[in-house]
């Protein structure tokens, strides 16, 4: 960031009055552009103990296997961004509203926090694999080589969990740091979940 | 967004080659600035069956109540956002470790996702109201009435779900779709949680 976007002005670093913290502001408008975290909408597709998965076919991780996954844009849920990356990724339709909250990831040291979703399904869907993947399968996610797996190194043992509650039908949301070249460890906390309810208020026009 | 960050050229809406999406792109260095919802970060502080509730100094919701929540920055974890946002708005120390999930929001009429956390304190702690507040106390925060309650309309039986797992001190991780002025309603998916374990792997320099 170097030109202010509203006015077209030189950008600094300074500190603000609102707070201590340095941010880019226009020497011309006095505009503060804010950096913030983006977020990432993942989505497991399961069919019995496999897990759809997408080889990927541009860098980063080129050619490595990853879940459908992608930024949430602006006028989507969570949910509708799972979906769509999805759809884009694998030709497979899925309903938003048939997902489940599965993880909630820290991904600091990229700027980016993850929501991943999880859906099963009953029976092996016909796949069509979009432009960013090589290839798109049904695969137990814990059988792959951590050199062929996307940022497997930053993601503890969260592969081996999520296959370990696909067998035994105990699900957990996990609140997870993903580990970081700096040396920071994978955190992972896990809730384990018996019952779902839904909630439904005051929908309009329906 | 007028002009490009990265070379102050003037941007224009065009569909991109890579999706079939508007994006503003720059017609000077081609460069595509993407807009992405951003991160709110929520901490409910619970003493009993009260929360920690801020009365804000600044529009919107000028004088309305709401729990400590800000936009999270970039270089810190969901849980370290939080912690902040509580300091800041109110001088109460957080241990981010200590944070539990508590729910995941879709606020996507104003391109906005809020990931809520819990804590409970045993006893009432010195509080120091910082300048966006005017005030802050622990509440019963179902007793707010809902035009003292900043953003109320939007979340439909959140407060009183809420106020009745204090109590009842059965937990749920709540899946959210607030309401928004186009007449979609609320939405909650309740994931009721049993137990919580925690997962640490490889930390260097410990």
């Amino acid at each position: 960031m170097k030109y202010c976007s509203s006015c077209g002005g030189i950008l600094s670093r300074k500190q603000t009055e609102q707070d201590d913290r340095y941010r880019s502001v226009c020497g011309t408008c006095g505009a503060i552009h804010y950096e913030n975290p983006r977020i990432i909408v993942c989505c497991a597709v399961c069919l019995r103990d496999k897990v759809l998965m997408c080889r990927r076919a541009q860098e980063p991780g080129l050619g490595q296997w990853v879940v459908p996954s992608g930024f949430l844009e602006v006028g989507e849920s969570l949910e509708q961004g799972a979906a769509r990356e999805t759809r884009e990724e694998t030709g497979l339709i899925v309903d938003p509203e048939r997902l489940d909250l599965c993880s909630v990831v820290n991904m600091t040291s990229i700027e980016q926090v993850a929501i991943m979703f999880r859906i099963e399904l009953d029976a092996l869907p016909t796949l069509t694999p979009g432009p960013e993947c090589l290839e798109v399968a049904f695969m137990p996610a814990q059988e792959i080589p951590a050199d062929q797996f996307a940022w497997r190194s930053a993601m503890g043992d969260g592969p081996e969990r999520f296959s370990r509650e696909l067998r035994s039908r105990e699900f957990t949301i996990q609140l997870i740091t993903f580990a970081s070249a700096d040396g920071t460890g994978f955190r992972s906390r896990e809730y384990t979940i018996t019952s779902v309810n839904d909630t439904r208020l005051g929908d309009r026009d329906r």
